[in-house]
């Protein structure tokens, strides 16, 4: 069995606040092996904590659990919640930041958090339920307590959905939108990579027409080009430079791509 | 025993020098689980330190070693030294940053860090001793070597101390200091959330009149509220906000709350 | 043999690409101790790779593997290399941020990484080969794998190298040029420290002319001055401010000093 946790977060690293769940978590099991996804996530950005959980999931081995804790509602009435995956374990609040990854892996079984003696406390801080709450549960999971242990079974269709308009394909033209925007400034998409593979085109955001291309250098510097991204979707890139500070197109925004009729290009 | 190290101090994530302690705790013993409280404290900024060490002890397991590197008297004459409490241990310059645990964990044993065999080498850097001193000596520390075998005892009335004027209750009116601002604009008061819990009223800070809360989530957006903070203490923030960014009120501003005569509210 | 692994990237902490390559790594081995030693590396600055790994290096135990992305030719055809040296291993692209290491610890073997049973997948990314190739064969290393079995010898003497102009000295007169730029602002020249251990005398960089000191707190709060660094170069500090805010002086800058004839000051 793993023995792996992830974390993600919104809590910046500036206070000790990461280092106070990863205390929390060796105070029930030193031995675990915690890595962190980011702690960067804008504040209450659950769109920002979709994308990056959703494309690092993939990367780890079987019986990871993933605690991500973005949660603007924390003290009000939105479910705490645990999942298993074919892969891995998600704990955290019911708000939708799971709906990426369970986009492309399906749920199992899903539990409420209701079982305080798997807290660090029985009376959790109403505003830290990152210690208070996900980090420990993420601890003994990762430690083999069994999902069922944590609380009652929740229903998988009502489990909090975030999501983007779909990315379609009519002939040549393929329509999306932009999903995240990373430190880089590249604009990542909704579309899969697999749908442009090999084929040359356009793509157009805003009022700029851009070319696909097949890796970074192959834009003089300076150029916006389209290409297959590391994440597998069709990102928007400056070859040394920012997307987003060129086209200032953020979150949502309708993307569209015209492919060539020849294949390969 | 704990095989934990964990490490605060202001040396940022933008060049390798938490990298560089961390091969330095390695090289004299690979399997200490070592944990980062935080390494954005604002440079030699002693009471930030204080504060985030201060409230990330107590989730620590017994054994812990807590080394503190925020030293703006480096290469001057301030003592390095290493303190045994009930819970753990701290290993640092003697500048006042331990006194916040120190108020609520009394020390049991001080020595001065003068045993140079326990040092990276016996001449160390002027200006970097939290590679050369103070993580081998954390590291040794938590490898098993007895506190008495790195120095001589100190006294424990003579360890250097940073002090806030104190809160205090008269009847309903409560009185106290802001002791730090977090990444998130929240204002955290010296005042224990005990004081107030389960009462309504209002925390005055600069000219503003606050409301006393139960969560971030029962303010409207944009509203400045008080309530206990994950921390434990008082606390003023904004729903959605900065509250440092609204109130500009910085460490050491005069705080007085007004409780109403009602219990609970 | 030792199980440490570095990681060196430009990748920031904001987008989880780091945690990305240490859920690579946990997929091969999860028993592997991962060290960052930074993430913060400009954007593509190779010169600034070079600088923090030439000096984490020496302070990491026998057999450590460091891996270092910082990778501005990825997709293009950059050699992928993979280096053994007396103390331990260097894995990256081939584009000299290796050099400063190299300068100090001379390779004894280098190979190509062109085996890619040892990659994540025999088809990376064109824009993630930390992910990809890098992460997975340091992984490897670190487990064991021998040198040899990643790819094919190439010549030591092949290998892309990033230099600056050597320093010198002249009777009392020695030259050099800053090297890098920490975050406190300290201007950090490629001038040794030993070559003005003991003496008095004078540093000119730009117009500015700045006394020798032994600590940062020998000078007045905003004096400029120099001394031996922590990584053991002369350096430009100011002590309590940025001397990089002062001077605005940057890599490739011309540094002379004036050595006095007194010894020792």
């Amino acid at each position: 069995m793993s023995s792996i946790l992830t974390l993600l977060t919104d809590f910046g690293l500036f206070d000790a606040y990461v280092g106070i769940m990863k205390g929390a978590i060796a105070s029930i099991n030193p031995a675990l092996s915690v890595i962190d996804l980011t702690h960067e996530i804008p504040p209450q950005d659950i769109a920002a904590a979709r994308f990056n959980l959703m494309n690092a999931y993939p990367y780890f081995p079987e019986g990871t659990v993933h605690v991500a804790v973005v949660d603007p509602g924390v003290g009000s009435t939105r479910r705490a919640i645990a999942l298993r995956l074919f892969q891995g374990f998600l704990v955290g609040p019911d708000n939708g930041l799971f709906s990426g990854v369970l986009d492309h892996h399906p749920p199992i079984a899903a539990v409420e958090l209701t079982e305080s003696q798997y807290w660090r406390t029985p009376q959790p801080s109403r505003t830290f339920h990152g210690r208070d709450l996900f980090a420990p549960v993420g601890a003994h999971l990762a430690s083999g307590i069994p999902l069922e242990a944590f609380g009652p079974s929740i229903a998988l269709d009502s489990l909090v959905q975030l999501s983007f308009s779909a990315w379609r394909q009519t002939g040549n033209e393929i329509t999306g939108c932009i999903q995240y925007s990373d430190r880089f400034g590249n604009l990542i998409t909704n579309i899969p990579g697999e749908a442009i593979r090999g084929y040359s085109g356009l793509l157009r955001v805003e009022s700029a027409q851009i070319p696909i291309r097949t890796a970074y250098s192959d834009g003089a510097p300076g150029e916006l080009l389209a290409l297959i991204g590391s994440h597998g979707w069709v990102e928007v890139a400056v070859n040394g430079g920012s997307a987003w500070e060129r086209l200032r197109s953020g979150v949502n925004s309708r993307v569209s791509i015209m492919l060539k009729n020849t294949y390969p290009s």
